[in-house]
């Protein structure tokens, strides 16, 4: 029998995707040449639908990467000369943060206490900060910053570049990009598809701000240089080889969302995220860690197990061994978390009706 | 019914690929984590049959990057402080080259015109080179550099780094891993895998460059950097969210070309592109374009079509047509050279029968 994966990435697969690797498969993609219409013919499709579904505006780029972790430096070496700033929340954020410093750049931040969360508003941007980094969902402490608050920021400081890390909440959050120059995520998480793609939204700005430093002679880096990316993306090409069966899979999945509606995806995700936080509120063998309900995130819960008013408390790796035993895998806390918390990944693959099995055999434990 | 690709990559996909794929998608390889024992495991295999295979040593890191055009990037950011050498014999080499003065580095060369090679063991490296930059196999021209040169030029200068690009060959050259500092692919070509992994093998003296490197305060990138790729790998982790697909299937791959042995894949390479340059030679519709045999590569066989005995000369755009009609795809010359060239991947994923096929139908047209 299959498990059914809450675990925030890898996670489950999208239901559809095997179906897709099949057709993929029987129509030969993956001896593709990247430099034939048929590629561009896939790009195309890929980069439309998600045009559509992201309210992408007409002049900012696509782009496929390795990873979403190769964006965090792209966006730092591209866009920063001296100084970037950063919103840190969690794990995630604060590497985001500390790239920027092994790049060599001044990266201020601040931080709030796991688990906590920003009113990023009124968050102190410094006034030489050229990007402010946010990350809109932690998947390492199921914070999230709400959308109107990033928005707000974004508008007190019109000089600057904003970026969003949506690493593990795109397609949910509802970003205005006409705001917001740059957004980023990878394909495992909420999309459903095994991991090895990186997709990488950038504006404009953004380019102009990588022409602005290479004109000065700071290294950009080579081939995923916004520069590179910008004229190969024009052509619906890439600068190397790339994840091809990957960008094929997500304009799949993205197609069906988007047929499906994305206001309905993001509606359901967010019926199924209160059932789950009912749920952990409500029970006595565990707690919603996060404690400002306008923080927590939709697409990634996390559930302290053990809290004090249990009489039998049990630790994490017994909760997750108790849910595998039912075809059930969920996440172990983040780091020294490990054995305090379950992550529990909230995304369109996993449908109500399985939501509802993990909420029974939660209840059993 | 399906075309035979002999393609220089993307390549025809090795024949047990969607049976593996079909495990893969059975065993929820996708929604594995690669922070998991279970992925640990394949990372493992994987390396463990590229050791066996490569005769890498035992103290080389087994990487895997996004493509073969990342580790170009990565080689020269963590292993030049000032000057790399290069012998470019192709576009490929070129773009290696280039990628180096992108990166501020003084970056020398020795280039050959397009379709000669380079008698390596007496190339003129420079005093001053840290890092020396070595093309087995150019795939844009089909020059091969004979594996006894690079050997031979290694030896003669072994206060250097050497770094080999196989892209489009490995696992056919038999390289000294104890001489070679490191050596770099992309599965998409021989190996017979869907794009979207370059794999590089680094021994500890390009660790130690790089800690060099980072200990004056140089740049040597983020999480893709040697330190933190070792560090990874010591653990058979990677520092992001890889592949987990590619690098699995690339375990099975290499597992079953071990088990045919390496040796029996190299000969059957070799009488592959025997047939080829054989027939391509005694046609009066194609030449071999790289006219000196030391030099001809065993796995991208580059055809000239319309030579000039030839009464009814054909265009590369007429024979590929033609090809195709009949289920075959070959790929077109190289840039400018797209209308004169016919380029062919010899790699194990084709079967002699196959080149049979084609070598029949080339005599057809």
């Amino acid at each position: 029998m299959k498990n059914t994966y809450f675990t925030p990435g890898p996670a489950q697969l999208y239901p559809s995707v095997a179906r897709h690797v099949q057709t993929a498969l029987d129509e030969q993609i993956g001896s593709l040449s990247h430099r034939s219409q048929g590629f561009r013919r896939i790009y195309q499709h890929t980069a439309d639908q998600l045009r559509e579904m992201l309210r992408i505006p007409d002049g900012s780029g696509i782009f496929f990467l390795g990873s979403a972790t190769e964006v965090w430096e792209r966006v730092l070496q591209n866009c920063v000369e001296r100084e970037s700033f950063h919103l840190v929340n969690g794990s995630f954020s604060g590497r985001f943060h500390a790239f920027a410093r092994e790049l060599g750049k001044h990266a201020t931040q601040v931080e709030a206490p796991f688990g906590e969360g920003f009113n990023a508003g009124d968050a102190p941007v410094p006034e030489t900060a050229e990007l402010v980094c946010l990350t809109h969902n932690e998947t390492s402490s199921g914070v999230s910053m709400p959308v109107a608050e990033m928005h707000a920021l974004r508008s007190a400081h019109p000089g600057r570049l904003f970026v969003v890390d949506a690493v593990s909440s795109a397609p949910y959050p509802d970003l205005d990009l006409k705001l917001i120059d740059s957004v980023f995520f990878s394909v495992q998480k909420a999309f459903g598809l095994p991991a090895g793609l990186g997709v990488w939204i950038a504006n404009e700005r953004m380019l102009a701000k990588a022409e602005q430093l290479a004109a000065k002679g700071i290294s950009i880096g080579t081939y995923h240089s916004l520069p590179s990316l910008f004229k190969n993306f024009r052509n619906y090409e890439t600068p190397e080889t790339p994840n091809v069966m990957n960008i094929y899979l997500l304009g799949k999945v993205a197609e069906e969302m988007n047929r499906q509606g994305i206001g309905a995806i993001r509606r359901e995700t967010e019926a199924k995220a209160q059932r789950l936080y009912d749920f952990l509120d409500r029970s006595a063998s565990f707690d919603v860690f996060v404690r400002n309900p306008a923080h927590r995130s939709q697409t990634v819960i996390v559930g302290s197990v053990a809290p004090r008013q249990s009489s039998q408390p049990k630790t994490a790796t017994q909760v997750i061994e108790a849910l595998k035993a039912a075809g059930i895998v969920v996440g172990g806390g983040y780091g020294s978390y490990r054995n305090q918390h379950i992550r529990i990944a909230n995304f369109p693959a996993t449908s109500t009706e399985e939501v509802e099995r993990l909420v029974r055999e939660l209840g059993k434990v």
